[in-house]
């Protein structure tokens, strides 16, 4: 997205969205133009709301309980490209444009292990020693 | 997938998911040759032993409480391609091969909301009569 998302916009969306009893929506991140899915993260309604006028993706973190920019830590952004929800608002797919890998073991996507001839496989080689990412 | 998976198979990928409180993952399906995202559904352990097991993806609906395979209401099925989960163990990828449509609403996609040009916008088309699908 070119623009920061008006205030009101903002408000329709999450008047729309149905948050969990923990007050989440699991979002999934795809790649805008391969359409690889990348993750599964969650957004809380500050998430949201960070996401939608800042134009970067921000989730947030169940095990830290805080909120989190994608590649703060790693450099691996993420730009916003579209915010879409489903049928039953209650779960949020994200256009994205990653920099970089978005899992943090350096793997272009999460979803690397894979049920493939009749064996669980790694199916995504690591690109980026995660030593990298994150400091050793 | 051509064939079955093996018990044994099944036992690994069970070993390794993790569930959340209420027992449940949440499961992505995406169209395996577009890289259409369709759908954000769930599934508990059954669910996913019967995916894989049968070939056809199996969901645990958490408002009829109940394992219900895609489909068997609609007619709009969904054949697995491949079986997929993430680095955290805790969210699932299908890659499925679609029939006709995957939204309730009759559209191809459940994500069809979008904020797009500053506004809230509905971004796909019905492409079949609900009625069509469930009765009137």
């Amino acid at each position: 997205m070119d623009n920061e998302t008006s205030d009101e916009t903002i408000a329709v969306v999450l008047s729309e969205l149905t948050f969990d009893a923990q007050g989440l929506v699991p979002a999934i991140a795809q790649q805008h133009d391969t359409g690889e899915v990348l993750t599964l993260a969650w957004m809380n309604r500050d998430a949201v709301t960070e996401t939608l006028r800042g134009g970067r993706p921000c989730y947030w973190s169940r095990s830290r309980k805080k909120l989190w920019k994608k590649g703060e830590s790693s450099g691996q952004t993420q730009r916003l490209v579209e915010f879409r929800y489903d049928c039953d608002h209650d779960a949020i797919l994200l256009m994205v444009d990653q920099k970089g890998v978005a899992c943090h073991t350096g793997r272009r996507t999460c979803f690397f292990r894979a049920v493939r001839g009749g064996k669980v496989e790694t199916i995504a080689e690591v690109l980026v020693d995660p030593k990298a990412l994150y400091g050793s």
